[in-house]
């Protein structure tokens, strides 16, 4: 069955399955939807960002004919910089995802020799023997779109990111009409977001943020600085909107936030009256409350605007009793404690700081689960294949689904790499391709199994003491007293007795080797007897290095 | 002023405020409330525990009359194994905390020579200049106190953890009449705590999670398992009851989990009817509808009996479809991904599992924001500091008690290691003493500024590179080819090509050096051309290690 079935791969995501990246495979054929990167949370120390593993299409590169992109936020653009210099193919987009995806390609240095093609509502591209149309549907930012594909097996519809908001920033609403063709004309397969399958009733319109923006920013006795991500765009228009109508000017601070202003300016997806848009050398000549300033670090990052302002670390802005803080966004699993931190040290230098749990500054913009359930009954679809959430996510979505009669059976919970082959009228999980999270850093990339992040991480539990020994060339033997060096093992103020100790212990054992004594074997007993003598003494199991030198 | 005022000193928490430990002094005596740990997130691995810094109270420890401890908690108790070797202080606790703590001193060699003295509601113990008394909270363990301290200044409130539930599960309700005796009487200095300061209206009632648990007691076709703290033992009482009332055997696993069922049932504090609890022997010849099981690892803990299960690690357990596994706990901000990670691994072996975001499987057991204004209303206290929070939470109840009518100026939010000195008619943040967390890990103790933590950090981060040179001790030439070895840095089958560049560096770097190059110039010449190549060849910094080994 496998020529003549659709391959449905979800293909990237950490923890979470096909929300970065997707294939879809018929025959000679595959198109990608998204490519997308993760931000790593404190268990990934020195981790940049995370990429989808896209082994499966490179070796399948003649297929691919095209990728299909379905918003403009990095967790469905960002990997495009790398995936590009591995990949001939061209990039299908919205129009404001384009403008973002051409900035951060420019940066790069591969936006020339990149097809970017924009994509309209209703325009449909052929790719080999899929047909792939855009409908609108609604998200946290404008532009963001639903697929529907076309492929010789029956229509597939792909969500995207999306939840319903009859009152969205853009006044552009979610495409019902569309929606209920596809249904009445019969779908084969629904693939459909899950990120808040776990909440019930429906997610509120991003109204209700403009509502508590606009009362801020008429309350407030100072400055208004609200924090959001970049790519929000829609947030950042409600800013703007409830600070004119409250007569403040609007500073843009952080790299990333400015350039996304402008390229969204430009596009015609920000609107922005004249005079309102100061720098950060004009505010400080108005008086506060005629200020409003929107930037990044809503998860709490060091390097970020926010973090900076809130360690003092700013080089141009300071807190000032009086000035209110917005964090306008959800904290990510992994970045609690981070985004803590900066609340409270927001608060102790005076600012007033509103965030989710205390004020509704922020609404998510996926769907809950009554209107997961809407999707699901209006679209009506034989197969169902929940994406974009974490494992439990896709139970739970699969669960709803089932709630409304997709048997069981025809819904399918994959992993990353899982292959779902499906005809007409049946499907199964075939086999798995090489798939899952890949690591950067600096211009290094690691997979899961990175051998560099599983030292990283004994090497931040115990930390390391190197031990090196000059050996005698001719004759094995240990020639000079060992050097020790410890990092993250001791304190400095215990580093020298525990040298001694171990001079002592390597004398010990040591003594009576030479002639025969090779270093291999000198190695392995410099090992096992500090192992045993350091964990006895101190309850830790550092890594232990050693090193010899022959001369 | 400083000798004749009540001086209040926050000594101990992680980000949170006199949490884990607090200190009453006046003149030349002091009481010691609570003594409990923290357990670190993913932010601090390889540390066991965090216990507070009570350097204060051994260099006064001649003035220390006395431990008073609230409840059982091990975020109020845990530190007690540690603290009472520094210090020679009698503990006064009440009746279920003293059999937790006299289990933990115990497992420490340290009950003996310790004073244990149990105290009742209602019960007053004379300590120097202060009264203690104790009178009965709600919280989400039995046996919890709120303290009254008559000291001479004044009356002072203590509230422990608490919350007002009037359907408790051991049937003892607040002491509301105490409370309303002292609002009467007059309070000089309520202390309270701030934990859900962030949370509006009311906490629900214990008797929820009863209802929930007897629901999927009921319901579920297979076993369940109910992961919760150990120290949850009103928690644990729930689910006998539920199990019981549906005909289930139960069976308690886990070493911690054990030793308190059995300490808590010895004590009075939990019934269970005999022929009840079952080993996991005997479970394996029970069908599964008459099988509840007990266990620890609501927060994803690695080595947790729960983690155990998820990762198909538990020797004598194995999750099957059918299973209902119920998370009766939050997650502790900081565990978010593990407990995700483990939810996620458990539904993948076919269980269902009920948790906090999709079932009211766990209340918490701290007061929301109508209670704690009720507590201030009640208590009328002159002078206000709230406690037990992170500093955005003390903030937010401190502003509880500004709308309650308490004079800003009399509310107090401080910093762990604040002197607070108050008098009847002011109060004044007089200074500073050391206070702080103090990291375990072994047999190690660091604080907060310490180069083990950080080294391990920056390891964590990007790694090291060792370079071991063999120098000539007449002349100072290096003699050998380096040594060179890496962790954390790049993946193995990058590492032949980095250490052949490396040599190629070193070389360059260090021809025509010899004679007057002494090792400490060789070192740094190592780092500074090292540290340079690394940056450009790999965009990344790692930790660089030159060794000298003079033959």
């Amino acid at each position: 069955m496998a020529r003549s079935a659709l391959k449905v791969i979800p293909l990237g995501g950490v923890g979470e399955i096909g929300k970065n990246m997707l294939a879809l495979e018929y025959a000679d054929d595959i198109i990608v939807i998204d490519a997308g990167v993760m931000f790593p949370g404190e268990d990934l120390p020195g981790i940049d960002l995370i990429i989808p593993d896209i082994s499966y299409l490179v070796q399948n590169s003649a297929k691919v004919r095209g990728i299909i992109i379905t918003h403009g936020h990095e967790d469905h653009t960002g990997a495009l910089p790398y995936v590009v210099k591995k990949l001939d193919a061209p990039i299908y987009t919205p129009r404001l995802a384009e403008g973002l995806i051409a900035v951060k390609l420019k940066e790069h240095g591969c936006l020339k020799g990149t097809k970017l093609d924009v994509m309209k509502p209703g325009d449909r591209v052929s790719l080999g023997v899929f047909e792939v149309e855009m409908f609108r549907v609604c998200h946290s930012i404008p532009d963001a779109m639903g697929l529907v594909i076309d492929t010789p097996v029956g229509t597939v519809v792909h969500t995207g990111d999306f939840k319903f908001d009859h009152t969205p920033v853009d006044g552009y609403t979610f495409d019902f009409t569309r929606l209920v063709e596809l249904g009445a004309e019969g779908v084969l397969l629904l693939l459909s977001d899950s990120t808040y399958a776990e909440i019930p009733g429906y997610t509120p319109s991003e109204q209700v943020v403009g509502e508590t923006l606009d009362s801020v920013m008429g309350r407030a006795e100072g400055r208004v600085i609200v924090s959001t991500f970049a790519s929000l765009v829609s947030r950042v228009q409600q800013v703007v909107d409830a600070a004119v109508r409250h007569n403040r000017k609007v500073c843009v601070e952080g790299r990333s936030m400015v350039e996304t202003v402008q390229m969204a300016i430009k596009l015609g997806y920000l609107a922005i009256p004249k005079g309102t848009l100061v720098s950060l050398d004009e505010i400080s000549a108005l008086p506060h409350h005629r200020v409003a300033i929107v930037l990044t670090g809503t998860q709490g990052e060091p390097s970020s605007a926010l973090a900076r302002l809130a360690n003092r670390e700013h080089k141009h802005l300071q807190i000032v009793a009086g000035d209110t803080v917005v964090i306008s966004a959800t904290p990510i699993p992994g970045n609690q404690l981070l985004i803590n931190r900066t609340i409270d040290n927001l608060f102790r230098q005076g600012a007033d700081v509103l965030y989710e749990r205390i004020e509704q500054v922020h609404v998510h913009g996926h769907a809950s689960q009554e209107e997961l359930k809407m999707m699901i009954s209006l679209t009506n679809p034989r197969f169902f294949v929940p994406l974009h959430g974490e494992y439990r996510h896709l139970i739970l979505h699969a669960r709803l689904a089932q709630s409304l009669g997709v048997p069981p059976d025809n819904t399918f919970v994959l992993e990353n790499g899982d292959v779902l082959e499906l005809t007409e009228g049946r499907g199964k999980v075939a086999h798995k391709v090489q798939a899952g999270p890949v690591y950067l850093d600096g211009l290094g990339r690691w997979d899961i199994n990175s051998m560099v992040i599983h030292d990283r991480k004994l090497l931040a539990r115990d930390g390391f003491v190197i031990v090196a020994l000059a050996v005698d060339r001719k004759n094995g033997k240990v020639v000079s007293f060992p050097d020790v060096v410890t990092h993250g093992f001791v304190e400095s103020n215990e580093e020298a007795a525990l040298i001694e100790a171990t001079h002592r212990v390597l004398k010990d054992a040591l003594n009576g080797r030479g002639r025969n004594g090779d270093p291999g074997d000198i190695k392995a007993t410099v090992k096992r007897v500090l192992s045993k003598f350091y964990l006895q003494e101190t309850k830790r199991r550092p890594m232990i290095l050693p090193i010899t030198v022959e001369v």
